[in-house]
């Protein structure tokens, strides 16, 4: 479609859209739409052709409808925070914005369940049980603003999930608005569990407009550990020590020293001078259970120079504090940075470390690590000046190098941050054409003119409309061992 | 395709197939074929076409593939202890059976995973795992006996899915031989998450060949508590006051006095005497914790009139016994019985146990309850003798209003069986035909000519070629509301 058609088309939506949702609801003019251009991955920018923002299910499937019936692609965006540019609109399309839909529907306690909009707060659902004794598990650090809609797309996670699981295993059902207009409901009941290929899916085949979530009873006890190392290595032994004795703590976070330095020069968390890592790691669950393996736990951190107790909530939120902050800390000492998210078995740890300290020193491209070390998500924070010329390409060099290493070592791409437009390239570095093809099929039987949410996830999208894919005899069993990494040297 | 033209079919392909996997893989004598017509839901029988016993992947992709290729259905068979019918095989068709595919392939304790072939027996994971203190945690009843790709067709749970939950939430990996043949992995990486979908599609989405499993750690300590009280009622109560004072037992089990007397006769577990009801509830964890844990439930179990604490292993054993060997205990008091696999809100248990109750005695059909209390897994055995004329019907006319009543109250038409042959007729209860029309889409995406374990799970099967499906604008956006159900009398 031509520019000049596809905007005539938008104008005709617009026209429409406002005799549907009422003309507060539609916005299009330039300098409103250049507030939705990017997600918190703000490297990939493109202002919407319109955005709507609709207030109930109703609204959306008429969006969606209008969408379908033009031709035109849509996307769907909560609060905008995702950090893998999957709300990124389209110049040519509708950015469907979920703010308008913030309600909590009903609170069932006896059945530890909430029903809640797409645009609810993550932490306001927490916020709505905690006097009861319940709050909502899944705890991104941007929980003060992103949405359950987005968390449900993402499948988020949070520095929690080691002990309690990602938004997949929080949410109940979610009704949703099908590619094609219709309504439907998905839950865990009989037949297939299209609920759990929903939640993740990242926007591909659907939106959310209603989600039953899980409430989590809080715990009768809580501790929370800051435990300061001279080296890395000593932490990560730390955190192997831990899970090996059977401890599953409700978190276990790792900073290095550059990561402690940006969180110190942002919040003034006052984690202890000269530590080259920091971990903190939260024990949950009954008083006596707490107890007892909190004692464990202090004991495999012997190695430790120091370790610091929070003595209450107050002490405990400051630990959490710099952990929670590092992300946006880290612009403190660097004018723009690339954040990366693979996932790495839990006991590579030491050798991946070591692996992206190597990388960083040959290629002179600092690196600060942020991360969920007890279940091994990495988020490698590599930092450059966006003003020095081929930083950004050097930069870019050492990100991928370093999601090399994590599926070199049987990891993963992302952990919890979601493909988007940003991983779609790497997708090829995990999964087989073969493999690619079954998830574009699914894709296709949802969505068979790929309108909704378009570009993201998938490297090359697959034609909805080709005959079924041709069988090739010859191919290999089993995902392709991957290939020896290049000798780092080389990469610079 | 006529008996004759089938019956040809089939010949040619047992030709080919013993060229593939050898004269002693191929099964077409009848006498031999019978043994394979049933699973553990004994009325429904068909003796397969043509059995195949595969030892690899690539077998299975090549038997696929021929039947694909000569329009042939096919169905895949573990141990045949399903309780749904979702082994049934095809008259004129092929059936699959892995039990040579019974390898453990890796174990790899640091990452608490091990790589298995389907045919492989679930208690057969635990015990090479056992003496290094990990163990599988899904426990079908079956155990011994069923298989680990049987498992993850059904999402298999067992007792102790309270606190650990299915056979999805300890698979990590599948490699699978999809509808036409390909060999690919699926597992929770970025992309859609096809695993979730694949485990309990009932063998509808393809057939399982190497399944990575989690391995649980051992829990330090364990307690079982056998309760025994005059009254069913009082025996929910307990259940309610247990979860609803936050502990979450490995499992909470509950017979009723028709079911203890079935087990007694069966197998001698000694459980009180005058029982109306027994609880068992199990606590594990780390020592200290289940300590504390276990004096609450004792005192929230304080209005059972006997309570009995298993000494060690061998009196735990004795208490689980009576549980495990209850369905088939039924047979020694009954000739006859269908086992229902109902859901609930825990909350509902005792207004539906009273339901229950009034049914079975209103229509003279007598009901047994054992099931999962913990989870509101219901597996009322509905009794009858099959020499009696009219007798079956009644009790068919029973079960299916207790699955009724589950629905109604919000439940599930099963909570860990699966559909099968059995219940897809009651799938319609639960789903609106736009719910059901997604996920055929789904399956019309893996298996356009619909040969892959076909008949099973949807009430009517979609025509894959069919396009795309027509949108009703006037169509509810929601589940419609349960109708109000008829009168019980009404029934007889």
């Amino acid at each position: 479609m031509g520019q000049v058609t596809a905007g005539r088309v938008l104008e005709r939506l617009a026209v429409r859209f406002r005799e549907i949702l009422g003309d507060a609801a539609v916005i299009d003019d330039p300098a409103r739409l250049r507030t939705y251009e990017c997600d918190g991955l703000t490297y990939h920018r493109a202002a919407p052709g319109l955005v709507v923002l609709p207030e109930s299910a109703e609204h959306v499937a008429a969006v969606v409808r209008a969408c379908v019936a033009e031709g035109v692609p849509y996307v769907a965006r909560g609060s905008g925070t995702g950090l893998s540019g999957g709300a990124l609109p389209r110049t040519d399309g509708v950015l469907i914005v979920t703010s308008r839909m913030r309600r909590i529907l009903s609170i069932d306690l006896d059945d530890q369940r909430a029903v809640v909009e797409p645009g609810v707060i993550n932490l306001d659902v927490t916020k709505a049980v905690r006097s009861d004794g319940y709050y909502y598990a899944p705890d991104p650090s941007s929980q003060q603003i992103c949405s359950i809609g987005g968390n449900v797309a993402e499948n988020s996670g949070g520095a929690h999930c080691l002990k309690y699981g990602f938004t997949a295993n929080h949410v109940l059902a979610c009704e949703v608005v099908t590619p094609d207009g219709e309504i439907i409901t998905l839950d865990d009941g009989p037949g297939y569990d299209l609920l759990g290929a929903f939640v993740g899916a990242e926007g591909t085949l659907g939106i959310t407009t209603k989600i039953t979530v899980r409430l989590t009873r809080s715990p009768q006890a809580v501790q929370t550990l800051l435990a300061a190392f001279h080296s890395i290595e000593e932490a990560g032994e730390a955190v192997s020590a831990i899970i090996g004795a059977g401890v599953v703590p409700a978190a276990i976070e790792m900073m290095d020293a550059l990561a402690i330095e940006a969180a110190e020069s942002a919040v003034a968390c006052g984690y202890p001078a000269g530590a080259e890592a920091v971990l903190i790691v939260e024990l949950d669950g009954p008083e006596p259970e707490v107890a007892h393996q909190f004692e464990q736990v202090q004991a495999l951190c012997g190695h430790a120079f120091e370790q610091r107790v929070a003595a209450g909530d107050a002490e405990r939120a400051l630990i959490w504090k710099g952990r929670k902050s590092a992300f946006a800390a880290v612009g403190r000492i660097s004018p723009a940075y690339i954040v990366q998210d693979g996932v790495i078995p839990r006991t590579a740890l030491p050798q991946v470390l070591a692996r992206i300290d190597r990388l960083s020193k040959d290629s002179g491209v600092r690196v600060a690590n942020v991360f969920h070390a007890g279940d091994g998500n990495l988020h490698p924070l590599v930092l450059f000046d966006d003003a020095e010329e081929g930083a950004g390409e050097r930069a870019e060099r050492v990100s991928g190098a370093i999601i090399d290493l994590c599926v070199e070592h049987g990891g993963s791409i992302t952990g919890e941050h979601g493909v988007g437009v940003d991983k779609s390239r790497y997708m090829p570095r995990m999964f087989t054409d073969t493999d690619l093809d079954t998830m574009q099929m699914v894709r296709c039987a949802f969505d068979p003119p790929g309108l909704c949410n378009p570009g993201k996830i998938f490297p090359t999208p697959r034609l909805c409309g080709e005959v079924p894919r041709v069988r090739k005899a010859d191919e290999p069993f089993h995902r392709p061992a991957p290939e020896a990494p290049a000798a780092e040297g080389d990469l610079y």
